[in-house]
């Protein structure tokens, strides 16, 4: 591999133009109007405007990507995450061009994308899965009746979603059959594919990932992350290791993500998505992601290695560098995300133009982020503006890094998530580690003066 | 330990703060006149002027800082480096004043930072030191004779120096009998003491430090550094591990180290300097520097702890909380001195305001600064803004990323030694670590054009 490309945008694209250059091979950033002025675009090699801002004729458009690919001799794409990461047709589309995908393989995506066909893949491979439909639901009279099995609430997924899109929860029959194809017609306008399966709701479980890498052949995975805390179903603060296993629930965590990958040949970085029962010690697979996740780099502070790097190496015909004997996971790391969004307005996006920038620093403080003074956040994508992480011997000890850090951090001229962060920190819950999927929802209504008081600090 | 007063400007006070900051105790930033702009300043909890710009009416004010100390409360002083770090009648007036100075005691100050008596006790450790005269030298023909058994080119050094001043080098005995006294009357101006002893100049030396840390009872070493790229005995680029050493010799290095330290019941965070001869495997004790050091984050970089926080928490009482077993020493480390010089203009100090200001960042990247956009930067002190670190699994990666971070840092308005470092990574010899403490300076005389075409495509 001597050029890549990267089809992505924001934080992302600045995280694998530096992976690049640690690796020495050239970059070329696409870009669509609204991001002539971004960061990822000032730092490449070379950059090729791809379209307009409306991701779908830019981003999302294959046709324009790959042109951008051979009219710069990029031998390489790397997708990000989001817009075509997961698209199995893009993966085969740059292969069938003759250039490297820096991910799995089209089947593999498409494989593991069909949420009910890695559902059965991960029974195959001895890996627990949520009582659930073990495939799509066809007929809505007997998926109720399996819904009545496994009893309310279940959750009803679109089998083509992802990142918590198309889902909802049935607490009753009666919601079911209202809900059902509710969520089948929607996903099909969504995804091009009405496809839905039912999944118990795990009333109070913790979100725990466990990161793979592999080469086609061995897997070696990269411990685990936990993502307890989410709103609307979007993650927003990421630890590493999760606090809440033991090393016998952890041991055998990632083995089963191990197991899971090599069964399907995994090539790549990828994640093992799980649900965790604290009271039962009970976990269940959810969904794998066939690409790098937002929240890599807690991995990266615990176990010193690049991921971003690695799976490059790989996609470059290399075979794993990293036997799981090297993977020794050490300290604690938290991620936060900063976005363009007032926590205290409901999250309201806030794009603008960004004045003052302090950037924190010192030992165990990483800050990865998209922004300059004077850079103007287009409203086009999604909110995230980069993410402040921490590492520290143990986890009591990150927290006040972590609470030093967004201290220094100033962005002025935007609206950011730091505020709630910094509330965070004073709950004695999220502190102790006694926190679930379903705990900062209720959090943020209780604490919207602490929040606002926090904004007013910053201000 | 509650407040902890710093005693020191610039980078390090930020450190320092952060360190405190990290373990929950609260800081007192003194300041000059000409640093209450200063970053150090707007970071503390708390601050308080302690005279004018001159240094010796403030920074060195042992009154001045006692009285801060005194007026906000303060329960511990941390000396940084420089300054009043190693002068033991500071140690001495703190811990009289019922305050706890964070670092040794004034009595083991006082011991290594007499050279002569730190050769004696290093002998006595069985630490190998360089051929030279045992003890500060009386009679000029009586050293003259020692001189020509040692082998001429010697080393003529002040007792009461340190950080390079005040050494002379004589290669021959009509030159030794000329620079001696010259050497020790400056000394006596100097220092105030006019003692000098003698030492063998090793040809072709690494600069090789061991880091230690103890709690008065056990030590613990930290691995190796390597600081062999000098210009006028001053350090620009440090590394660890050295890739000069075997494991043989490490090991032997390390523990001689911590024979030494524990010879003096060492407490607090130290550096044990030995010079290295590449061709005999041999190396020789030089000094001791008993407070932390400019070039401590490549340590932490390799050992993943935070050494002033941990001088920190011994000065406050605390035992080692680190044992030998932990501290296992992963990838390389490179620092690189950001100063505030003009490299291509025989490195004149350059002080100005700072323009826009772009800081590197990404995995295993590190700022430490003293920097802000619109920040006056003070023609009073040392040019040091900053320190750029990077971390990579190997050297060669480490070498990359450090090129990649450069490209990334952008400070306008002053001249800085960016472009030196650029320059460096393209020297082969450094790139295949063929490099002793007498590399840089002909290399400097060579490759001045390829330095300032550096500084022109950064301008």
């Amino acid at each position: 591999m001597s050029k890549l490309l990267i089809a992505n945008r924001g934080e992302i694209a600045v995280r694998v133009i530096r992976a690049a250059r640690d690796l020495g091979i050239a970059t070329v950033q696409v870009y669509s109007d609204a991001d002539k002025d971004s960061r990822a675009v000032q730092m490449a090699d070379e950059t090729i405007n791809i379209g307009p801002p409306q991701a779908a004729k830019s981003y999302l458009d294959i046709e324009a990507i790959l042109k951008a690919a051979r009219d710069t001799g990029a031998d390489a794409i790397h997708p990000g995450y989001g817009f075509l990461s997961e698209n199995a047709g893009f993966a085969d589309a740059v292969a069938d061009a003759g250039l490297i995908f820096v991910g799995p393989s089209g089947d593999t995506i498409r494989l593991m994308g069909d949420k009910a066909a890695a559902r059965a893949e991960a029974k195959k491979a001895n890996v627990p899965t949520v009582p659930g439909s073990d495939g799509v639901i066809g007929d809505m009279q007997e998926a109720a009746k399996l819904a009545d099995e496994i009893g309310y609430p279940v959750m009803i997924k679109a089998a083509a979603g992802g990142g918590g899109r198309g889902i909802r929860i049935a607490d009753s029959a009666e919601e079911f059959l209202s809900l059902a194809p509710q969520a089948s017609s929607e996903a099909k306008a969504a995804f091009g594919d009405g496809g839905i399966y039912i999944e118990k709701v795990i009333e109070r479980a913790r979100h725990i990932e466990v990161q793979v890498l592999g080469d086609g052949e061995d897997v070696v995975h990269f411990h685990e992350r936990e993502c307890s805390l989410q709103r609307r179903r979007q993650k927003v603060w990421e630890e590493a290791p999760s606090s809440a296993l033991n090393e016998n629930v952890r041991d055998k965590l990632c083995a089963s993500a191990v197991a899971l990958a090599k069964s399907v040949n995994y090539k790549g970085a990828g994640t093992i998505e799980y649900l965790y029962d604290d009271e039962t010690g009970d976990f269940y697979f959810i969904e794998m992601n066939t690409r790098i996740q937002v929240e890599h780099p807690v991995t990266e502070m615990i176990c010193g290695f690049d991921l971003v790097a690695e799976m490059i190496a790989i996609a470059g015909g290399a075979k794993l560098r990293v036997s799981q004997d090297d993977v020794a996971a050490k300290g604690h790391a938290i991620e936060v995300r900063l976005n363009a969004e007032d926590p205290a307005n409901n999250f309201m996006p806030f794009p603008g133009v960004v004045g003052e920038l302090l950037a924190p620093d010192g030992p165990g403080v990483r800050f990865d982020h998209m922004l300059y003074p004077g850079y103007a956040v287009p409203p086009f994508y999604d909110s995230l503006l980069g993410k402040l992480i921490v590492w520290a011997e143990d986890r009591d000890k990150a927290l006040l890094r972590l609470k030093r850090a967004l201290g220094e951090l100033q962005v002025d001229g935007l609206a950011t998530t730091k505020p709630l962060f910094e509330a965070l920190l004073e709950s004695e819950d999220l502190r102790a580690g006694k926190v679930h999927t379903r705990w900062l929802e209720p959090w943020l209504e209780n604490n919207l003066n602490r929040i606002k008081q926090k904004e007013g600090s910053n201000s």
